[in-house]
This record gives C-alpha cells, sequence and structure tokens, in this order.
C-alpha cells in the first residue's frame, strides 16, 4: 500500500471548510450577548442583511453598538423569538441563547425548512461550525481546529499572523486589478485567449512575490503588460520594472543577514583585540 | 466618528468562512475531471457519503483512483446526469461540468429544493466557493481571495506554511486529549466547575506555547494535572515539567543565533588573517 493510498484512506476526521456566499441575504440571529455580537460581524464580513430578535436588557454593548452603527443592514426588534413565522425568507439562521430548550426548537424548526443553522455552543445541533478568523482586505483566513477549542485556535491564529507582512491584502488587491487591465487589453471568455491570459497571470505568479505585488503602481501595472504580455507574452523580472526606482523592501527574505554581518563585526573586533593585547 | 465605527462600516466585501459538518450526510458530484477529483478529496475529509455522476470516459486517472479506494464512500455511476429525482435525500450538490447549460439546470433544481450547491467556474451560480487549504490532523486552514483567483491564494498558502512548524496539529491533538483528561478528573457540564475547567485550560494556553503541547506524553499530562489543577488550579511553567528531560527543540525562538554565530566565526578568521599577512 503507498503512500497516497494510505493518506486517502485516512483523510476523514475533518469538516468541509467553505466561504458562503450572503450579499444581501437574510440572516436571523436571535440572542443579543457578545456570541451574537461576534456573529453579526463575522456576517456583516458577508454583507448579509441582518434581523436580530432580543429583549433590549440581553444586549450586550457591543451588539448596541453595531445596531446603531449598521442600521443599513440590521433590523433589531426588541422581543424574545416568537415562532416560526420568524424564519419566513430567511437564508441562514444563527442562535446565540442562553436557552438550550429554545435553541433546540429553533434548531428544528431551520431543519425542517432546509434553513442552514449554527446554534451557539451546541455542536451537535450545527450545520457548520465558525473558527478563528484573519481578514486583511481581500484575504480572508479561517482556522478550525474541528472541535477542539477557540483557545488553541487563537494561539495558531498569532503564529500565522506573525508570518504575514500585512501586504497580502494589497498584493491581491492589485493581482485582481491587474487581472482585470489584462482581460481589457485582451478581452473574450474562454478559448486560446483565455487559455493565453492564465498561462501569462500563472507564470507571473510563479516568479513574483506577494511583495513585489504589492509594490505595483499604476504605471507599473502598464509597464508590465506592455513590456511583458505585448512582448510575446514574456514574464518580466520585477528588477526590470523596479529599476528606475527604489526595489520594494524585502528584508523578510534575508532575515539573517543582519544577525550575520553583526556577528561578523564582532567577531573581528574580539580577535584583533585579543591578538593586540597578546601583541602588549 | 472614531476607528472603530470605520472599521465596522467598512467591514463588508468578504464571504462568511465557515466549517461545514457532512459526517455521513450525502454530497452528489455530477462530472469526473480534475475538479471533480479535488472536490471529492474535500469532502471525503469531512467524512461524506459521495454520489459521483459521471460517464467514465470523462474520469481523470485521480477520481478514478479515488472511486478504487473509497469504495466505503463513493458511489459511482458511469453515466450522464439523468434529472431532479437524483437529488432526493441530498445533502450538497457539487457540478464540475464542461456543460455550462447542465450545470445551470442542476443549480436550478438544487436552490428549489434548498440543497446548498456549488457550480465550478460559474461564481454567480454558487452558494458558496471553495479555497486553497492546509491540513495537519486535526487543524484545516482555509484561504480565501474572494474571487481574486487561486494562484494568488497559493502564494499565500505556501508563506503560511513556512511559518508553521509542522507540530500544530500534534499540540492540538495533545489538547484535547489532555481537556478530556481533566474532564474526567473534574467531570460536569456548565456551572462551578466547568468555569474553572476553562479558565485553567484558558491560563494554560496564554502561558504555554504549541511546541510545549506537541511535547507532552502521557506521564507528562498525569504529571500536569497532578501539579497544576489538583494544586489549587495552579498553571506549571512547560519547564519544571520537561526538567527531567530534555526540553522540547523550540529553535525558531532564536532563528538568528546560528547566522549570527556563523558571522563571528568567519569575522574573527578574517580579522586574524588579515593581521598575520600584517606581520609577515
Amino acid at each position: 500500500m503507498d503512500d497516497t493510498e494510505e493518506r486517502i484512506k485516512s483523510i476523514g476526521g475533518g469538516s468541509l471548510l467553505i466561504a458562503w456566499q450572503l450579499k444581501d441575504r437574510r440572516v436571523l440571529i436571535v440572542g443579543g450577548g457578545e456570541v451574537a455580537s461576534q456573529r453579526i460581524e463575522s456576517v456583516l464580513t458577508a454583507d448579509a442583511l441582518i434581523t436580530l430578535v432580543s429583549p433590549s436588557t440581553g444586549l450586550h454593548p457591543r451588539t448596541k453598538r453595531l445596531i446603531d452603527i449598521r442600521p443599513d443592514r440590521i433590523i433589531y426588534h426588541d422581543r424574545a423569538f416568537e415562532g416560526e413565522q420568524e424564519l419566513d425568507g430567511v437564508d441562514m439562521v444563527l442562535t446565540a441563547l442562553d436557552d438550550n430548550d429554545l435553541s433546540h426548537r429553533i434548531v428544528q424548526m431551520s431543519r425542517q425548512r432546509r434553513i442552514p443553522v449554527n446554534a451557539a455552543d451546541i455542536p451537535e445541533l450545527c450545520d457548520f461550525y465558525f473558527g478563528a478568523q484573519i481578514r486583511d482586505g481581500p484575504l480572508q483566513i479561517m482556522i478550525s481546529t474541528n472541535g477542539n477549542g477557540p483557545r488553541i485556535a487563537s494561539l495558531i491564529k498569532t503564529k500565522l499572523k506573525a508570518g504575514l507582512s500585512g501586504l497580502e491584502g494589497e498584493a491581491i488587491t492589485k493581482v485582481g486589478i491587474l487581472r482585470n487591465r489584462l482581460k481589457e487589453r485582451a478581452p473574450g471568455v474562454g478559448g486560446q485567449i483565455g487559455r493565453e491570459r492564465m498561462k501569462w497571470m500563472t507564470g507571473l505568479c510563479n516568479e513574483w512575490t506577494l511583495e513585489d505585488f504589492s509594490a505595483l503602481n499604476e504605471k507599473d501595472m502598464e509597464r508590465l503588460l506592455d513590456e511583458g504580455w505585448e512582448d510575446n507574452r514574456r514574464i518580466p523580472k520585477p528588477e526590470e520594472l523596479y529599476s528606475e526606482k527604489a526595489k520594494p523592501l524585502n528584508l523578510p527574505v534575508f532575515p539573517h543577514t543582519l544577525p550575520a554581518a553583526v556577528g561578523f563585526v564582532v567577531g573581528a573586533m574580539v580577535a584583533i583585540s585579543i591578538m593586540w593585547c597578546q601583541k602588549r
């Protein structure tokens, strides 16, 4: 049995991580505490239209603030959940309640109508789980520990964030703009031209770093298309483009240069000192 | 307008990243090419039961291999999609077809039945998107660029992987075992004991690194519970536990030591050589 077969046989035990689309979809959130405020932020990120049902006595300050700031996206009802009619026209249901029985009933109603549902703190009732997240513009990263706890997920999140330069979101935005510019120059869906565009963009992504992309400005993009795409679909080196201005600072590529240099100088000074002392 | 209000007002433009639960749920995949093989792996990860519909002439070698290795999870029908009855009892539908018209029709049928659906390469028809993924046992990480392309997502994935030690999955597993041991010692759901358990585990996660957790063995866990939890809910330092054996190798904490040392030696040698040459 080879390694791949082993891997495929033991591939299970996880979740299906997906990016759910909620733009202008209706999400019902029942409950107004701290967890509800986190749920509101998560679905606002996806441009959902939220209906929030909770007596005002149960609102967390963060929930109140979100209701105040985003009346364009949150319809707030100051009352308890009233029954099945609340689910009419709803595309997703999230409960964040202390009352487990009510959560159970809402989940049952949602299941009957085939509406995706998550009940906070009751994993066995959830169609899906939330996880720790990193957001940087168009970049979203989710960390799931498959039920092993939010605290360890948050440790992983800290570690991942330390490995990011903070320029990744910018790089993705620039690649998106570049791709659109390329489509304007070489329009058409699918076929030969589509394949050529994809091949050129793939080549670029193989040769360039995220930092190279993040440093692109409007003029650079035009030059990149003129001197690359138009010149027989060539992949210019980033140095070619940045020759006239400072190359983007790319320190993380040589993280060892500085300590090595300091070590060199200190080593030299120690050796000179010792030899001088011996001379006298 | 303060920064937080700005942030909340401009929070949109993304997706809702979630961990969908598919254990023993039925997923219909229509199409058998390379994309279908990726879909099969993704849903196998979540322990789904797959029905795959595709003429055998359209099967990619990887798809064939998956069908062969996982007959326990994949029911394969060597034929084209036959109609609405295929959706009976199905919990999720994924199309991976060259035939856009057929994809459109399958998406419409799925929508009518409120079955979540993804049509490969037709984003406007998708309830959800897939993204680049990292898997390490119980750890799953998803990278979404919100439609800015799989190639740039794969650059981000490479960067994130470089920042991980490879011990994270092991660390999560160990934390999960430790949590279960703790629950055996101090059983009970919610209430005072639940809060105490949560507080102790949180304290531990704040003080310990992932590498510390990954190095725990059975004996260490018992000592940690004896000398920590049982001793007035104290948080032992990892050094206390590892005093009798080698501390887990934690090189990434001092990434500059080696280059500095090499620089020191080289610097000293260069200085000595120069001074010797001058002497002669």
